[in-house]
């Protein structure tokens, strides 16, 4: 994404002065706060020595007790190394703190989970899987954030793997999640079916290739990856290990070539390249198509453009209808997990988180309103509550 | 130290059930909440995504603003291994987050500073060094905490060479400053100077070797160090590296045996051994001895057997006078250092706070009045400014 200049912009266009934005970093934006006071000697005999002994004593014993006993059991590590940060790229561990800081509010605010952020001084794959786990028992779970593709797919499977607690890229999962969402709707608005559509998804990192993976538990058969050079498919020389499984995985009709190729009777456009597209290229899609153009804060297509060629448009910004905004799914997601004590995050919980916030919308669905606003209260105890059901249902 | 079983005591000996120490346990010492609040898409703007982007370029262009512009300007990292837990020993990481929850919740109320909990799942000493070198940019001092000897002085040398941000290991130092706070006022009593004095301290693990350097930069010449097999010293053939070390810089007089050849005419018995010992071996002290007990719950000797051999006695006890608590020391220290902008915590810091809690007695001085209360609030802001004020003359 490129950086506004001098102002950015909200939805009532009232603009954000740098001078207020950097006021209101002053000090960063967390506190560590107690949830009880240390005032009296009784106080510090409780909370620290000697009584705290009996309670280190006790997990010790029964390590479960970690859980309920010390934050662990509602703490989110907000774990980067930096290297994917907002459209800034590889801006670093300390330059991305104020991000981490951000969505560690986002965190509190939405599902009551305190988060703490984590930056890893190395973009080393093995690195930052063995510290990681060195560090885990500090959690109670961990959120993957804003590490490049491809390593994000092998911190991420290595982590899961070595650890028994709750852990998600959530540039991966947490848009592909309300995305799914947001075309459960559209869909009802078209009347089409996950079966029966077409589908090109623009841009093969790490929100792309989860986007694959969801539509494919989603049922969906007909999905085409496109990235800078064109459709990711077997014919071409040039894949990376990731677009070769993606290949692999997709285009079932065989198709190659560029954007026009790729859009010839698309049913729908989903957009997470970070990149713009000229409108011409959306002139044959299917009827009733669906376009979701995410990248921020410039979207692939602006939404006037798409609703030439679309019954459905969505974008990332909050400026614009059918905003799909990680922020739905993510607090929920956690929540659900640590308050059902899950020792990981599955696909199963993955689609009901979508379907939860699918559900939300119910008989208010529109064109203009496929999935609930980024401030809708009821959507993260909702989503925790599909997801805590669907643990609750494995076990 | 040994755990009590049923019950632990205060000072008014009012007896503290395990219910009670649980019950305060529930859910955890500790919260991370929001410095302002999140309900606006305007907040959202600022906050988080676009308008964060603003405040991380300016990080990455100039890194010393995430100081002024995070929250890693006022927060520490309590980094534990859990190796050396109270008087437990090696009870893991999980088992001794209560511990470093309290550690943090002390941190908050005594210094107004942020701390949060990092445990690691690891003994080993360059897993431990290169894992918090690589989340360094997540803090802004690191406390090391409950790690044993002799890893602990490799591990704090190698951090603090490693990183340009504060780091101490309060087992050493915080209980090093305050027993130089004690014994400073401790010599005014009797009336001896540092340079005068016999010093026997018994222990030679982290506290022991931090308080023997801290004598020797007072100014203390004679110090003779116990450990379980009697007095440390070059002819033994069974020392450690770090105890061969004690031995080349400490026991001027070259003496040899057990605790009654380094007792005798001893001006002053330090005990921070975690052990007890018989009263008898205090009989051939020299007059206007000074006996600190430091061991915890159950000190070296119990002070009113010391006080027939010593004039001033200390415990590490809240039910006794003279409590030799780090609280005194490590709230400051880490605050102090944080609001200069240090990039280290230096001997000369150590010395101006041990000076700083010893000032605060001033002309109330007493046997029973060496050091300030563990909840006297002048103490954090008294040791702050000075230690700030170092900082500042040697810039």
């Amino acid at each position: 994404m490129s950086i506004p200049t001098e102002t950015s912009q909200t939805e009532n266009h009232t603009p954000i002065l740098d001078a207020e934005i950097f006021a209101a970093h002053e000090g960063g934006k967390l506190s560590a706060e107690l949830t009880r006071p240390l005032e009296t000697q009784r106080d510090l005999s409780i909370a620290y020595t000697p009584g705290v002994a009996k309670v280190c004593t006790a997990i010790r014993d029964e390590p479960g007790l970690a859980r309920t006993h010390t934050w662990t059991g509602r703490l989110v590590a907000v774990i980067s190394d930096g290297s994917a940060v907002l459209g800034l790229g590889d801006i670093g561990a300390k330059a991305s703190l104020p991000v981490m800081e951000g969505k560690c509010a986002l965190f509190k605010s939405f599902s009551g989970l305190n988060a703490i952020p984590i930056v890893l001084d190395t973009n080393d794959t093995d690195e930052i899987v063995e510290t990681i786990v060195r560090m885990a028992p500090t959690f109670g779970a961990i959120n993957l954030e804003d590490i490049s593709a491809p390593r994000c797919f092998e911190i991420e499977d290595r982590v899961k793997e070595a650890l028994d607690i709750p852990v998600m890229h959530d540039d991966q999962h947490g848009t592909a999640i309300v995305v799914l969402a947001a075309l459960t709707n559209a869909l009802r608005v078209v009347d089409k079916s996950f079966e029966s559509i077409k589908v090109v998804v623009s841009g093969a990192g790490a929100a792309g290739v989860a986007v694959v993976k969801i539509l494919h538990d989603a049922g969906v058969g007909d999905v085409v990856v496109l990235d800078s050079k064109g459709i990711v498919e077997a014919g071409r020389v040039d894949l990376t290990e990731t677009k070769q499984m993606l290949a692999a995985e997709t285009n079932p009709r065989g198709i190659a070539g560029g954007i026009d190729a790729a859009l010839d009777g698309a049913d729908a456009f989903i957009g997470v390249s970070g990149g713009t597209i000229d409108e011409a290229h959306l002139e044959n899609m299917a009827e009733d198509a669906i376009i979701f153009a995410l990248s921020n804060p410039n979207p692939e297509v602006v939404p006037d453009a798409a609703a030439k060629y679309a019954s459905v448009v969505a974008t990332g910004r909050s400026d614009f209808p059918n905003q799909i905004n990680n922020v739905l799914a993510f607090p929920g997601i956690f929540r659900g997990a640590l308050d059902a004590g899950a020792t990981d995050i599955t696909d199963a919980m993955k689609l009901a988180a979508a379907q939860a916030i699918a559900d939300l919308v119910g008989d208010d669905l529109a064109p203009g309103y496929i999935v609930p606003g980024a401030l809708d209260e009821r959507v993260a105890p909702a989503v925790a509550a599909a997801v805590e059901r669907t643990v609750q249902k494995r076990s």
